[in-house]
């Protein structure tokens, strides 16, 4: 009896900063995955980047997306470097991956987990679950604009927002879908008063889909409120959807209430069959403490059961996700500085193998 | 001897929702103000707002600018009704008057008060104590954009954000002025890495204008990070600069994070001689405890002190704030619900006018 081993083609990104070291350290975890589970990972390596921009004049290769195209999932550690611009290394990387492979999902998880202190009094374990899911290829983040008149008294800059029907029917009906799936509570963040020209047109289209979904309850929030809200009151929260830039302001403050940056996974997802999703960390590159070996695996740890669970192997996706929770609930396991602890990013992972 | 009395024309807009009911409760103590420090006041109320709108198609008359034009200065109740779509009732009226009025500088003070508490962990009166210059004119509120196509599937929305040398600069400018007449740091917040276009123009006018202020150390955070940021280490912030919209989040953290929106003041300042300015509690119309008499006057008293400072009269000023301070330290005095009391708005007026 013949037996194959499903073989999952994964494209890592290090990219810059705590980002390789990161990786490095975590991958024989992700083996022991693989192998505890009974599949195979065959991993290309992409040197892009910072240091390759410095070198080449460009984040990546001309051809780089075409490069990925065939794989089954994306890692990507970190993208920013303190001696290049941002919207130059972010548009040479991430956002082209995230545009171009129509990662239109931007999902993001926000758990207080047992063993992790919030900032926030009265709120402990469980008492914080909510995910995002935030507009990944529009709105605020496209690439339309300009500035004329350099220098001069009467110079401007423009920048604009785009919603098209497609792109903000896809992400509403997919947060709509979620939510019926969870608690059957739906958020929608916009800035309707002050922006009527896009966000009225947001409002619209969550009316519209909300007929899809009778179960599913809908509240609206401007992103004022809805920033306060989280500090205020974030138990209550099940699936917040905004747009990119109201998404990623959510989804910091999220982390940050449930209690470190180092634990905010994050998936760019394309749900079609097309292209690849790609997984990364919310943080960044974190050039402070690059170099230190105390960079924080766990953002990773859980990004990486996230790209799990999309190619389809969820008890591996589960795991994974358990050896965490386990970790950290454990008072005696080891913990990097950024969740009080000393231990270096190599004594995390190792605990964490040995918790597989 | 002749001695003339100074007389400060003030428009009243109490508004819609808890506008009206505080500002009516509160009037005696401004009077018993303007009665201590030898001045006087001269009102003109006008019944603009939601419930004008519904009579006559419009949230103020045609010429409602020019009625107020002359004014030494404008305070502003609330704005906003649960059965008209906000963009209507704030393009209609308070959006306007910011913006017809050039009142570019909107200035948010946070301070968490001795009496008050902060749903952080760890922070007690005096640890949170800074100020958002927010731009007040332009950036992402401007009114341009559109919607085509409507219900196809190529409907497309576009809003245009807006930045002139001349809207940046001035704010920019008033921040470090700010900053150098208080701890002498600025924190500039973007969202340069994604917003190329207008916010990378931002960033250079905050590096032009910081050679005028070689005193000033400055610090440049994305709008996300700085979310986290007034959650994670309020206390390093001094003075924050940011567009239009990112003002608009982070002072509503920033009330948050003080303890209550019902205690946030706000002043839309048009710097020069040409048109009044205008001062507005933070918080809207709650059209939830409308009627009540419970709702909290508190952050419209501070909103006068800051209109008392801008005309002039620095020692009433003082001492309608001082007596905000008295009271809210004072845990036998009259709160509202939202302070965790049971007093109604008139017992904390009379209460603070007992201590003037
Ligand atoms: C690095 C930056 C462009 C990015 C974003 O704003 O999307 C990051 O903040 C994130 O949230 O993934
Ligand atoms: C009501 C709304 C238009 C307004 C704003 O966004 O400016 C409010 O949130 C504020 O902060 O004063």
């Amino acid at each position: 009896e013949d037996q194959t081993t499903t073989t999952y083609d994964i494209e890592l990104i290090p990219g810059d900063g705590i980002g390789p070291e990161v990786l490095d350290v975590a991958l024989p975890l992700f083996q022991d995955v693989a192998d505890d589970y009974g599949f195979e990972f065959d991993f290309t390596r992409r040197d892009w980047g910072t240091e390759y921009y410095l070198e080449h004049g460009e984040m990546m290769p001309e051809d780089g997306l075409a490069e990925l195209a065939d794989a089954d999932s994306i890692f990507l550690g970190a993208v920013g470097h303190p001696e290049v611009p941002d919207h130059v290394t972010l548009h040479g990387l991430l956002l082209p991956i995230r545009k171009g492979f129509d990662q239109y999902v931007c999902k993001r998880p926000n758990v207080l987990f047992e063993g992790i202190e919030s900032p926030l009094k009265g709120y402990g374990a469980g008492d914080i679950d909510f995910v995002v899911y935030r507009e990944n290829t529009e709105g605020e983040y496209a690439d339309i604009g300009g500035r004329e008149h350099r220098g001069l008294g009467h110079e401007t800059a423009v920048q604009s927002a785009l919603f098209t029907r497609q792109g903000t029917e896809r992400i509403v009906r997919a947060a709509f879908q979620a939510a019926a799936e969870r608690e059957g509570h739906l958020t929608s963040v916009t800035k309707s008063n002050a922006q009527a020209h896009s966000m009225v047109f947001w409002d619209d289209i969550v009316e519209e889909v909300s007929e899809e979904y009778p179960g599913v309850t809908v509240e609206r929030l401007l992103v004022d409120a809805a920033s306060m809200d989280l500090i205020r009151r974030p138990h209550e929260f099940d699936v917040l959807v905004a747009s990119n830039l109201f998404g990623d302001v959510l989804t910091d403050i999220g982390a940050q209430i449930t209690g470190s940056m180092g634990l905010a996974p994050s998936g760019n997802i394309h749900p079609g069959e097309e292209y690849p999703s790609m997984f990364e960390p919310v943080h960044g590159s974190a050039p402070d403490i690059v170099g230190e070996g105390v960079a924080n695996p766990l953002a990773s740890v859980l990004s990486w059961s996230m790209l799990l669970e999309d190619v389809g192997e969820e008890a591996a996706a589960d795991a994974l996700w358990s050896a965490v929770i386990g970790q950290i609930s454990d008072q005696s396991a080891p913990r990097t500085p950024d969740l009080g602890g000393d231990a270096g990013t190599e004594a995390v992972v190792e605990d964490l193998r040995s918790r597989l």
